[in-house]
């Protein structure tokens, strides 16, 4: 065989990047079923001149968990009590999983935030009044936020695909189609939704890694 | 490079199996919260001198959906109406999913079918009677079903630990960690739990594929 230098070199380049992304432990993050709201809808559902109040940070820099939250419903069912995500955003959206939308008897599309057009009708209910979206429920794609140097690190850029293995050790799971997100307001972390944790047997704080 | 005639065959068979694997099409079996009795369970919970009615077959040749079902209670919930599958077993076993252990606030293991010992407790409820189980409660490790002609044609035996692939296209799962196994009581299906089902958009009859 003749020799080819770059060749070997560009092999050993790629063994040694993905030698690096599965040794990276990358932190899992579970989403239960939330809300975030727009302004107008807050003032629908709390009343104007109001604002929500900080529960705890989420992980993602900025992004807090609310004391308050609502209902949502559907033709079969009602679910009490998702937590409201502020600050507050330009459009309105649910997040729940899919067990959560067989109780509710609707059929959200799997997308990723904020991507919102044609997406399933839902009716909010606050303690000051209530709102029927025509669309707004979504079941969120799993996706990986990493910030600008994470992503550098491991050689991965913003809309990128990946795989991830995560899961107990009886319940191994390769999530597969899993999206790059890289913002400065990121930090490392791999979202799944509940049905997707509870299939692998994952908590949030659990660890993933890249295949 | 030297000629090796015999590596090249094998390596030449097992490109051919593995092609031939991947292009099987596997049912999806999924797999809701039910319950197993065994004949002294089954009159506590039903009485004595009583069998249950067919209700429909499943797709393992000999056993059947009854139309009876029971409660089962933890200590923070409880769960209506798990359908009895039948004809009894030697054991009592109670399967449910990791989200269906949140709500009943008990801690099954993983197991395979069968494998009670040291799994938790339950406390089953049926039209005449109830039954504190000190175990039988499992969370139903994922298995494939293979005849042994199927077996066989795919060069596995009972006992292998194998990966499929499946799910919506914007939810594809590699699970891992498969058992398989192989009876001439069985057929060829994939049996997840609705937690696997729900994280990769599955239903009964859907499609799995060895990886």
């Amino acid at each position: 065989m003749e020799q080819n230098p770059e060749l070997a070199q560009k092999i050993a380049a790629d063994v040694a990047l993905r030698l690096e992304r599965s040794k990276t432990d990358i932190p899992v993050g579970v989403s239960n079923r939330h809300v975030h709201l727009c302004q107008a809808d807050w003032n629908t559902l709390f009343g104007a001149g109001t604002e929500p109040r900080k529960l705890k940070a989420t992980k993602q820099p900025g992004y807090w968990a609310a004391y308050e939250t609502v209902g949502v419903e559907g033709p079969k069912g009602r679910i009490e009590k998702l937590r409201l995500v502020a600050p507050h955003r330009p459009r309105t959206q649910v997040e729940v999983s899919l067990s959560d939308a067989k109780v509710l008897g609707l059929k959200p599309p799997i997308r990723n935030s904020g991507s919102l057009d044609g997406t399933a009708p839902v009716r909010i209910v606050g303690p000051k009044g209530s709102l029927d979206l025509t669309q707004g429920l979504i079941i969120a794609g799993r996706h990986l936020h990493l910030a600008p140097a994470e992503a550098q690190a491991l050689s991965l850029k913003d809309g990128d695909v990946v795989r991830l293995r995560a899961g107990a050790p009886e319940r191994s799971v390769v999530f597969e189609r899993v999206l790059c997100r890289v913002s400065d307001k990121f930090s490392l972390e791999f979202h799944i939704d509940t049905d997707e944790a509870n299939a692998a047997r994952l908590k949030t704080g659990d660890t993933a890694h890249l295949v």
